[in-house]
């Protein structure tokens, strides 16, 4: 995993210190650690330290400033959430690009993400200190995101991209405990599963309708592993000992 | 954009309210609507009224009920929230190939996506109950979400899903030929098998191991339709009633 060191969050003029807390949690769930904060509200705050959890680091290292000029002032890109459309339109990124766009820049400049207030976000002004703009797909009926949900969302996106330079994708089958059965193995427990469906006059082979198919359907729709094939011919192997006593 | 309306949010045991409230702005943000919450600490509440902002219809539509498995009854797939690895791992998915698969399957059965407590998650028994768990990638050093953090990733990543789908996406259960069984099905089908593993004494209930975890691990990997239920069912009854003369 790439380590992104060269990205500050700018909260700028935060009112409630909650929000503080929550997206340094936030931040350093991701992996980010500088937070900067322009003219918070109420900082440093108990409450801020609440929501952060075990990101107190993050708070306690937060550099305070005064206004966004300041808080940018070494960035090579800046980049400031902005939920509105605006009169002069700025180049507009999504969360990934945004995100693709600070893995190719940090290292060899100063990032920022820039987030505005609670109630108004960021000023025209503010906004014009920003290469670009990021908008986070909402709702069209209800696009109000919580402050520190819009900093989770972009620092999610960034960690994917840097997690991504190694690998992106999960397999499902990763870490799995078992080998995953061969195709042999199954074909034999179909096999003794038809035996054992005769036995309990479950099915007749003369008139077999679909059931064969059905069962095939359903177990190779999944990656039956060794130790689960074991479990099911087990039960198989008892209930056929079990009615061999049945015959006597 | 695709509308989902067949979702479901569930959150098992919330302590704080506030993070209720969060979650369900998180929700509508994205757009979804349906909220489930079992055994809430404390519910409805203020707390969770502020912060839930414009999302309050959320809250006063949520349904509260008593435990898990009545949360999905009706639900033909249900991912879990799972911030550790366990010892009988489970098929895992990335918050991408979540929402990859809610999308495919949400047109044809009612879907759960399920977090646990914000201490401890969700107990193994609560994990059992999901046909995949969905890890949402962190900072190893640091990798305790906040809870509505956690449920705005995975609204984000299935709001951008929807954003993607035409009309033309392909269903994975659509044109099946039957429903999908519901939670209680399956539960019923869990209960019947162990009854007849104890009968043919393949399981001691005294000395369960892992039998049942592994069952319904293999099980719970395939979303079962209703006629093959049906089939599994009878081939139960059947094994029962062949026993039964054994014991004459």
């Amino acid at each position: 995993m790439q380590e992104f060191r060269n990205i500050s969050v700018v909260l700028v003029q935060t009112s409630h210190p909650g929000n503080i807390g929550a997206a340094a949690r936030a931040m350093k769930n991701m992996g980010l650690s500088r937070l900067i904060l322009v003219n918070p509200a109420e900082f440093p705050s108990g409450v801020a330290v609440g929501r952060a959890a075990g990101a107190v680091n993050v708070l306690e290292s937060a550099a305070v400033v005064d206004s966004l000029p300041e808080a940018v002032a070494d960035c090579g890109l800046v980049i400031g959430a902005s939920a509105r459309s605006r009169r002069i339109p700025w180049p507009m990124l999504s969360p990934e690009q945004t995100a693709q766009q600070v893995a190719a820049e940090c290292n060899s400049s100063a990032v920022a993400l820039v987030f505005g207030r609670e109630d108004s976000g960021l000023n025209n002004e503010e906004l014009q200190l920003c290469n670009y703009h990021v908008q986070i797909p909402t709702n069209p009926d209800y696009s109000s995101l919580n402050l520190a949900a819009a900093v989770m969302v972009l620092c999610y996106e960034l960690h994917k991209v840097s997690l991504s330079i190694e690998e992106t994708t999960l397999d499902t089958y990763h870490d799995w405990d078992q080998d995953i059965a061969t195709g042999e193995q199954v074909e034999h427990f179909y096999q003794h599963l038809e035996r054992v469906m005769v036995a309990i006059d479950f099915h007749d082979p003369e008139n077999p309708r679909q059931l064969m198919q059905r069962m095939r359907r359903l177990f190779s729709r999944i990656r039956i592993d060794v130790m689960e094939m074991n479990i099911l011919r087990g039960i198989l192997t008892n209930i056929e000992y079990n009615i061999s006593k049945r015959d006597k």
